[in-house]
């Protein structure tokens, strides 16, 4: 037999986890640097958690773990007349936002609110694979709940900036806020259809103007509608250039002057901190799919010219009501999600890593083996070395020093100590850099030294 | 709507998190030590990959995922007629081993051997919930294939010891070889049935000596097998007092003297290390349950009295013919496997995490919000400290300062900034350390001085 595995899922080796815990560490330093604290909820949710909060089209990319025991003994005996909720009661979670607002409701008395949480968990979709889209991928969130405060708003987007210049990577960080949205849908009468309208918008980039009107249309948007909504569609210039533009167009809107306020408040205060502004971006059409986003809402696209990636590599935004749901109302939040399977892909394809010079291996020192004698007496240099917390080790086979060379070389471990009968008897360790060549006589207290210096 | 989770699954709250991670770091960073890199895998594997792998019980216990598409139509076209492959062919992972396997043979061109690789993941099992067995648990296994070289069981128990060590757990390891088991069998004329030999011998510990000699006669074994292995059970003394007295009982057995020969190999290697072997105890009952196993074996067992937990909280051991299964034969692998949730439990129970002084949060200051402009002046003073690398807050709403106190209180953060009129004019913090309640007047490149130099 060939084993495989599941389409969109993947396997990840040594290197590819030493650049992967290289982004998810990156997030994670920044998160508590900003007082984010880790929750962790489980794979497994029942169906009742997820399903209905992702929209029609969400329930059919839910994994479904089949219930134990006899099913199919039981789906013989009902002849097949069986419901799906017979067969199935769990679910794989689906992002990490409803299994949040699930967690607070379930803790909300032993939590200290405001609640500033971070999460770092794969997430499964049963989504066509495709470049940039997997079936098992990780989030890796940030939510603060119970604080209305626009504070919040400017600290996740200093943290969106941080992550992405600690990674090099250059991005356009697009802000727009619903309140805009739902001025915009009031001004050309579409009040009521603002949901359609925004998902709509959202494709403009992708569709272009003429489909996403009639798409508008299609969805019960009147033509005047569509025709009102143009001028809002290419409002330009620089941050304060394009608030004015809006709030001229927008005047009439008491919601939609909400948001530019609000729009205004995260824009100054960003700032005041001497933000390097040249990345943020207003954008009155960005819209985000999800429906439970209330006021601003973020969204990060890569801007470097190598990268052929369109699509968004972190998507948030704030939510007055998401924990209603579950049955606990009123509690508003707002949170961002890093998509660090496309950062990777990103980092890979406009070669970041490559500079970064990530090793697959944590070990600084092999040590040759020679045979039953010399590995006795390596074993107990290994010893000193590793409590003085050193990463190291010793070829376990006494094979040809040939191979056990490569193994060094493959695993781009920078030293490697030869220790034979020679240097046995004078106590000392000749040590070989794997970067020049160069070999040199020590003891071990200085290789010991010399190793917790270089790194 | 009252939200809950799926039996046997957990959340993982803030403090929980810092305590895991502190068990999962010091896990990962000895693994690190000897040289083990990381991979992952996917949380689906094709069931063809799992099913059969883990005995009939083990297939009961797989977590199967239901094809997507409308599996519930098909299965009333069909009139229920539908075997278990027709609705599902992914399963959740059961275990590290077999993935690992399974990664070995997909990759064998890519890895470099003897490869020692180290992995951390969930693993989930439909087994009935009861203390210290979840549904959902961690396992964190190192192993490594490509070597039959002894040495890897030697380093294998060091970093067993230095893990429960440093994380100040108490344990006895456990050390057994199949070879001896497997002598055993030959000496009491049972050779054919080691594996249910092994399996009943395994519960010795649990059921006694009269129920193994009943389960051995049960599994098939002769009335006079069950009366020879009875010196067996109980070899006592020093290690080499055992060693010496296994040697006499089973000296016609060739692999059963190949078994104590390798044993003495570990335990003198371990010897010269100056390795305490006060906790290392030679059991040549124990058996462990999974029959891949051909060399050594190694548990490990809680020793402290105020722990109730009887079950082993590390399992492993060699085994020839792991990769044989997805079709590459002839390679030789070691490993361990550490359960992370029961170490948990253990640490819990004997009080060991209050001693760690393991904090839920990592912020060492939080700044009080007092309104809009000292909001806007603390944003930059968090700036600085942030940019030094200090986990900083400011509380995002000007709400009362009882109530930011016991925010700062609840999450046991060190040290509140309080910046209000006064402090703006003077350009001087108010630092209360929330230990002692003191309070003093200091700039803020003093007070980054002092919180980096506290950590």
């Amino acid at each position: 037999m060939k084993p495989s595995i599941p389409k969109g899922t993947r396997d990840f080796s040594p290197v590819e986890m030493a650049r992967r815990n290289f982004i998810f560490n990156t997030i994670r330093t920044v998160y508590e640097k900003f007082g984010f604290q880790q929750i962790e909820t489980p794979a497994m949710e029942n169906l009742a958690s997820l399903e209905g909060k992702y929209g029609e089209e969400g329930d059919k990319l839910l994994f479904r773990i089949l219930n134990s025991g006899p099913v199919v003994d039981q789906i013989r005996e009902k002849n097949g007349e069986v419901k799906i909720s017979d067969i199935t009661e769990k679910g794989l979670r689906y992002d990490l936002t409803v299994p949040f607002a699930r967690y607070v409701v379930m803790h909300q008395n032993e939590i200290t609110f405001p609640f500033k949480r971070y999460q770092i968990q794969p997430v499964w979709r049963a989504d066509r694979p495709q470049k940039g889209r997997y079936r098992e991928f990780y989030q890796c969130d940030a939510d603060v709940i119970g604080s209305t405060s626009l504070l919040n708003e400017v600290e996740l987007v200093q943290i969106i900036d941080e992550v992405f210049n600690k990674l090099g990577v250059n991005v356009i960080i697009k802000i727009n806020n619903r309140k805009i949205l739902a001025g915009i849908a009031e001004l050309i009468g579409e009040k009521e259809n603002l949901t359609n309208i925004t998902i709509a918008l959202d494709k403009l980039d992708k569709i272009g103007e003429e489909k996403v009107l009639e798409e508008m249309i299609q969805n019960g948007a009147s033509k005047s509608a569509t025709e009102k909504i143009k001028p809002f569609l290419y409002i330009s210039g620089s941050t304060n250039e394009k608030l004015s533009k809006l709030n001229e167009l927008i005047s009439d809107s008491e919601i939609g002057k909400k948001g530019i306020e609000e729009v205004k408040t995260i824009v100054s205060s960003l700032a005041t901190l001497d933000h390097d502004q040249s990345n943020v971006e207003l954008d009155f059409t960005l819209a985000r799919g999800l429906n439970y986003y209330t006021g601003a809402i973020f969204e990060v696209k890569i801007n470097d010219q190598r990268s052929s990636f369109n699509s968004s590599v972190l998507g948030g935004g704030r939510y007055d009501d998401l924990t209603g749901i579950f049955g606990l109302p009123n509690v508003s939040g707002v949170g961002i999600s890093f998509g660090v399977d496309r950062i990777y892909d990103v980092m890979d394809e406009c070669k970041l890593f490559d500079q970064l010079q990530i090793s697959p291996s944590a070990t600084k020192i092999l040590f040759v083996n020679f045979g039953a004698a010399e590995e006795k007496y390596c074993l107990q240099l290994l010893k000193q070395i590793r409590d003085n917390g050193i990463n190291a080790e010793i070829y376990p086979d006494s094979v040809k020093m040939k191979k056990q060379m490569s193994y060094a070389d493959d695993n781009k471990i920078p030293f490697v100590a030869i220790v034979g009968s020679e240097e046995m008897q004078n106590e000392l360790i000749t040590l070989k850099s794997m970067k020049n060549g160069e070999q040199e006589k020590i003891t071990i207290s200085k290789l010991i030294k010399k190793l917790k210096h270089q790194y």
